[in-house]
């Protein structure tokens, strides 16, 4: 069905650890190049904690997407996608910044280090998200002109970005997130809530490589449905993961069942849970093949969605 | 020298109240139809949050004084420019709603009434805040390009309002003001934090009703200096006003002294400020005439910005 598949025995097996290794450095280089210009129009406490929130870790797994994404639509600019691809974690760090702090989540920990509130302080952590907004936006914009997009695509990279972000989806997910904390959701408002909350902004990165790359709208619909189905087995991920690892391997608390929040498990129990999970990724699959996208890596990062361990 | 001012003891004078009212109203009209896109996004208290940040009263200075660039370079349509200008209110709304809070200037009160963090919860008011910031910049290019300006004037205006916005502009200077207290600054060091904490937006008002209406580069150029004055000089006359006035008249606390901010007035003394404020005015008058704009609204404008008493 796909080179990732078929050639997973032979020498040139498509590597997906040397794949991550490799993109997550082209990320975080632009990353710091992108905090090279945003960080110093900012007072010493604030630009810690946007720097915290920005360059600890994590998965990188928007921007990476995004890379994969703009690969697959036959986009040669490695190093001006990655500049695109920053954007994302910008709005996906400022999210974490404010979904952490204590009148929010209340999580003093996030990948095992204590976060940027807990160190720098919640005014530094309340105003270095709502820079990365508009930071964000800019350095999209600067980054996709940088790239020769022409007008139209750049301004639609912004609209993109902008909406996943906005109060249709991201935000808006957070807060159904949080403000129904206590009410046990049905299944299709569990769905919706993170479709919003996760899904949004995952998708957005999928879309993003299409546009970079110029991709007709049939490959990007089905980089958009991949999107959608994995952003949902991601979150389902999440869940089981919650439920199943203590704290320490996580790298964060406190726990749903702590916060009193709808999940998955909940819904219908850890095993039911994975194989919906699994069931989903099939669907990613299936959309790629059905829009005639061979990738391995979009491959590959589909399984690693649903069955990597933090 | 100018309509407003020759003209000032005719029966046709300039009359700021009725000019203010007719314009306010016209802002609230579009606001309102903003909200009504952005509201149904959001969970019912996020959006009551949003709601009353963005609409309980405030002199609605920013939009005023787009619409009357806008209008002082020839443009015609009214309306659109109100849609566009609704953009800057979004923007100072959720700095508002975010300064407020209580790990920043912990406000109950602005414009005598409780803040919407003390009505609605702190996590509706950050998450309401963080929406609004891209729900900005959606709303002021779809206004724009509503108005049937060329995308390269779209793509210009959302660039002004998210500069303003960002780092460099805005949040950057509220992040000063916050952080800085307890230290008592330098002139040019106070005028740099207000220039960004309240001057980059007003300053970008004046620049979006100049791009709107596709003003030359002089005259653009005019009534950003007018805009920078006017900037400081509203800022003086706010530190005036907290200095002058009790809690009730200017309807928020706690005041800059309880916070132990550095002010205008405890650096030159309530005279001297209220002095320097009147230079500003002047200086804003003599850009707007030097650079051939004749707008009685700008002038009484200016003159209201240090004279208002809240």
């Amino acid at each position: 069905m796909t080179a990732g598949v078929s050639s997973s025995s032979t020498e040139d097996a498509f590597s997906l650890e040397r794949y991550l290794d490799h993109e997550r450095k082209g990320v975080e280089a632009a990353l710091e190049a992108a905090l090279d210009r945003l960080l110093p129009l900012l007072p010493p406490q604030v630009r810690e904690a946007v720097r915290q929130g920005v360059l600890s870790g994590g998965k990188r797994l928007r921007p990476v997407l995004c890379m994969a994404a703009y690969r697959a639509c036959g986009g040669s600019d490695r190093e001006g996608v990655a500049h695109v691809a920053a954007a994302l974690e910008f709005i996906h760090a400022y999210s974490l910044m404010h979904d952490d702090l204590p009148c929010m989540d209340d999580a003093p920990l996030r990948r095992g280090r204590p976060t940027p509130h807990a160190v720098h302080g919640e005014a530094p952590t309340v105003l270095g998200g709502g820079a990365l907004i508009p930071g964000a936006h800019l350095h999209l914009w600067r980054s996709a002109s940088e790239m020769g997009l022409p007008p139209a695509a750049c301004r639609e990279l912004v609209a993109i970005l902008a909406q996943a972000a906005g109060a249709g989806g991201m935000v808006g997910g957070q807060a159904l997130d949080l403000l129904g904390e206590g009410r046990r959701l049905e299944r299709d408002e569990l769905d919706g809530l993170h479709r919003r909350k996760t899904g949004a902004l995952l998708t957005a990165a999928l879309s993003m490589g299409a546009v970079a790359a110029r991709a007709d709208s049939q490959v990007r619909k089905a980089l958009e449905d991949y999107g959608r189905a994995i952003g949902l087995a991601f979150q389902i991920a999440d869940d089981v993961l919650d439920a199943t690892a203590d704290a320490q391997a996580l790298g964060k608390n406190p726990s749903d069942a702590e916060l009193d929040k709808s999940t998955y498990v909940a819904l219908l129990g850890v095993d039911e849970a994975r194989g919906e999970a699994r069931r989903l990724v099939r669907l990613a699959l299936a959309s790629l093949e059905g829009g005639g996208v061979e990738s391995p890596a979009l491959e590959a990062l589909a399984s690693y969605v649903v069955e990597r361990e933090r």
